[in-house]
C-alpha cells in the first residue's frame, strides 16, 4: 500500500529516536523540523535558500490552497512540487486545522486572508463541514473524501487524514463525540485515500481525544488498527506546558512505534527537546518563520537576552550597535555577512533584507538543532544537545 | 589625486566606448548599471544575490543615511561596505537632489519615509540648503562641506559634489544663477575633498544648466577644467525623450573624453541605449528595482506584451496559467526556477518571494542588458544588440 514510502528506526535513546523516512522524493532523517510554506511559499526565503539551509521538508495548507488559487489550477501547473520550485519532499495537512480552529474561535489570528478576513465555520455534521471562504467568502465543503482529492491534486508526497481540531475548552463528552466522528471520517478518508492510491503519496491518521488518558488511548488504537502510513499527534494539548508534555505522553504512548509520528503546530526548542524524548519524529510550526518577520532571532542559551525566550528581538536598543552577528557561531548567511546592528537598522527602516535574512537564520537554527538532536541520540548524549541549545 | 583609481577606455564605437573603471575594491566594466540601495540594502535581494546576478557597482543615498542611521554610526560600525555586507564598488550621491527636487516639489514621491512623510526645503542660500528631515523632522544643514565630510564617514568609493538639482519649470535666469552657485559649490567640495585626500576615493563634478546649450556648455567647461575624477550629468534633461536625448548630447559634448561620464537618474533600457551611444559610461536609476516590487518584470522586446512598455505587468489575469519563465532565454534563478503563473499566484497572495524574485530578474536583466551592449561596441555591432532589447 505504500510501496514507495518506508521509515526505518535507526538509532534510538530511551523514547527518542532516529530514523530515516523514504518518499519518491528523497530521504528525510529524523527527527525532522517541517517548515510552513502555507500558501506555496515559505515567506521570507527561497526554496534554493531553503535547502542551502539543509531543509528536508516543508509543508503547504490545503485550506489556503483550497481557498486559492484552488486545487485544480494546481494540479493543471503541474502540482504543488513544481508550481513553487521545490523538488523535496513535502506534506500538506487536511485543511481541517483552519476550519475547526477559526470556527471554534480560538486561534482566529492563525489565518490572516488578505480579503475577507478569516474563515467561518459554519455547520459541523457527519458529512463533513460547511465554512465560508478567507478568500471570497464563498460557502465550501469540506468531507474527508474531498480533503483527500484535493491533497491528491496538489500532490504533497505525505498527506494527512481529516479530523475536528477540538479546542481546549471543549468538555469531555463533546470531544469524546467529536473524536467517534473524527475516526469515522479518518476511515473515510483511508478509503477514499485507497481506492485511487498510485503510490506517489502516503497517509497519515490523526490521534484525537483532548487532554483525557481514556481517549487518547483509544484514538492511539484506531489509528494504530487501520492502515496508516504515519500519524499525527492532533487536537489540543492542554493549556501549559507541564499538560502538553503530559499529554503527547498519553498519546504517543499506546502507538504503533514502526511508524513515524508527527507532533502538529509545536516549535520551541524546549517542546521539541522535550518531544523528541516522547518518541516524536516530526515536527512542524509557523513560529521560527513568523517571528522572523517580526525581528525575532532564534538563538541558543548562551546568546539570549531574556530567561523565557527562546528568541531574541532585534528590534530592541540594545541591538542599535552590536556588530557581532545574531550568534557567533552559526554558519548561515546572515550570521557570516551582517550584524545585529545592520538588521536592527534594517527593520528601523522597514528593509525586506531584514525579513529574508533573519528568515535564513531562523530556518538555519532549526535545522541545525535537530541535526544536533539526531546526533545526541545515535551518539546518546542528548543532554549535552539539550544543555546548549533549550 | 586619484591614484588609487584610473579609466581607461578600450574600445569605442562612433561615440559609444567600452572602459575600465578601476578602483580600490575592484574594477567596473563601463557601460554599467549602478543599482540603487538607497538605505543602505538594494531593496528585495541580498549582497550575495547582486554579485550573482554580475553586478559590478551598487549605489547609496547620502540624503537618506545622514537622516536615518547617521554618517557617524556608519563609520563607528566600519563604513558602509562592511555594514551592508557589500565589499564591491559603490558610489553615495551628495544628498542634494532628494532635497531639492523634494523642496521644488517635483518629485514628492521619490522618497517614501516611513515616519514624518518626505523632507521639505527651508531655505537655500550660498552656504547650502536648511531642510526638514524625513526621518524625524529636525531641521538640518547641507553644505557642500559636510556633504562631503558625510560621504567621507559613509566611506563610498566614488563620492559626488554638492550641487543644486533645478527642476524644469525653472526659467533660465534662475538656472543659470543656480548653475553658477553649483560651480561654487562643486569648487567648495573640492576643497574639502582635496584637504583630506587619503585616496580611497573619489570625487565627481556635475554638470548643470537646464535645457540650455550655452550654459551645458559652460558647465561641462567648468567641470572639466577642475579635478574632478568624473563627471554626473545633472540637473533637468527636458520634458520630452527627444529633449532628453538633445540635454544629453549637449552635456557630454564639451566634456574631458578621459574621465567616465555618469548620468543621473536614468534606468529606461531605450534611454540606456540611447545614452550610451552619446558616449555615456555609467546609469543609475530606482526603476529596475522599484517596478519589480509591484510586479514589473523587464523583458526583451520578444516577450512584451505592451507596444511602449519595457516591462511586463504580473498581475495581469493573462499570466495566471502562464506556465513559461518571464523570458525564457533568461538564466536567473526567478526564471529557471519559476513561472509566470507562480509568481502572478504570489503576487495575488501577497507573497514576499514575489518580490525578490521578480528583483532577482531584473537586476539580471539589467546586468546582463549592459554585458550586451559592451560586447556590441567591442564588435561594433551595437544595432543588433539595439534590435534585440530596446
Amino acid at each position: 500500500m505504500y510501496r514507495n514510502f518506508r521509515f526505518n528506526v535507526v538509532a534510538s535513546l530511551e523514547k527518542a529516536r532516529c530514523g530515516v523516512l523514504e518518499t519518491p522524493r528523497g530521504k528525510i532523517k529524523t527527527p525532522a523540523f517541517i517548515f510552513c510554506g502555507t500558501k506555496a511559499s515559505v515567506k521570507g526565503i527561497s526554496p534554493r535558500q531553503l535547502r542551502e539551509n539543509e531543509t528536508q521538508i516543508i509543508l503547504a495548507n490545503t485550506y489556503h490552497l483550497f481557498s486559492y488559487p484552488g486545487a485544480d489550477y494546481i494540479k493543471e501547473r503541474g502540482g504543488l512540487h513544481k508550481f513553487m520550485g521545490w523538488e523535496s519532499p513535502m506534506l500538506t495537512d487536511s485543511g481541517g486545522f483552519q476550519i475547526f480552529s477559526l470556527g471554534h474561535g480560538s486561534v482566529a489570528n492563525e489565518i490572516k486572508g488578505k480579503r475577507s478576513g478569516t474563515a467561518t465555520l459554519l455547520k459541523i455534521d457527519e458529512q463533513g463541514a460547511l465554512f465560508k471562504s478567507y478568500w471570497d467568502g464563498g460557502m465550501q465543503w469540506l468531507t474527508p473524501e474531498k480533503s483527500i482529492e484535493i491533497q491528491r491534486n496538489l500532490g504533497a508526497d505525505l498527506i494527512v487524514s481529516l479530523d475536528e481540531c477540538t479546542p481546549y475548552h471543549s468538555d469531555k463528552k463533546y470531544t469524546e463525540q467529536s473524536m467517534e466522528r473524527s475516526h469515522r471520517w479518518e476511515k473515510r478518508s483511508l478509503d477514499q485515500f485507497t481506492m485511487k492510491n498510485d503510490f506517489s503519496q502516503a497517509l497519515y491518521g490523526i490521534v484525537q481525544g483532548g487532554v483525557h488518558s481514556d481517549l487518547r488511548k483509544r484514538s492511539a488504537e484506531f489509528v494504530s488498527e487501520n492502515p496508516f502510513f504515519a500519524t499525527a499527534i492532533g487536537g489540543t494539548l492542554g493549556s501549559t506546558k507541564e499538560q502538553m508534555y503530559e499529554v503527547v505522553e498519553m498519546a504517543t504512548d499506546g502507538l504503533d512505534a514502526s511508524r513515524p509520528i508527527h507532533l502538529l503546530g509545536i516549535g520551541g526548542v524546549a517542546d521539541i527537546l522535550k518531544g523528541v524524548r516522547l518518541g516524536i519524529d516530526t515536527f512542524d510550526c509557523v513560529h521560527p518563520t513568523r517571528i522572523a518577520r517580526h525581528g525575532g532571532a532564534l538563538v541558543k542559551k548562551q546568546y539570549r537576552d531574556a530567561e523565557k525566550r527562546e528568541h531574541i528581538n532585534l528590534k530592541r536598543s540594545r541591538y542599535a550597535a552590536d556588530d557581532d552577528p545574531i550568534e557567533l557561531d552559526c554558519d548561515c548567511y546572515a550570521c557570516k555577512n551582517f550584524s545585529k546592528a545592520y538588521l536592527h537598522y534594517l527593520l528601523k527602516a522597514n528593509e525586506l533584507l531584514a525579513l529574508s535574512a533573519t528568515t535564513i537564520h531562523n530556518i538555519r537554527f532549526m535545522n541545525k538543532l535537530m541535526e544536533e538532536i539526531r546526533e545526541g541520540i545515535f551518539h546518546k548524549n542528548l543532554e549535552s544537545v539539550v544543555k546548549k541549545w533549550r
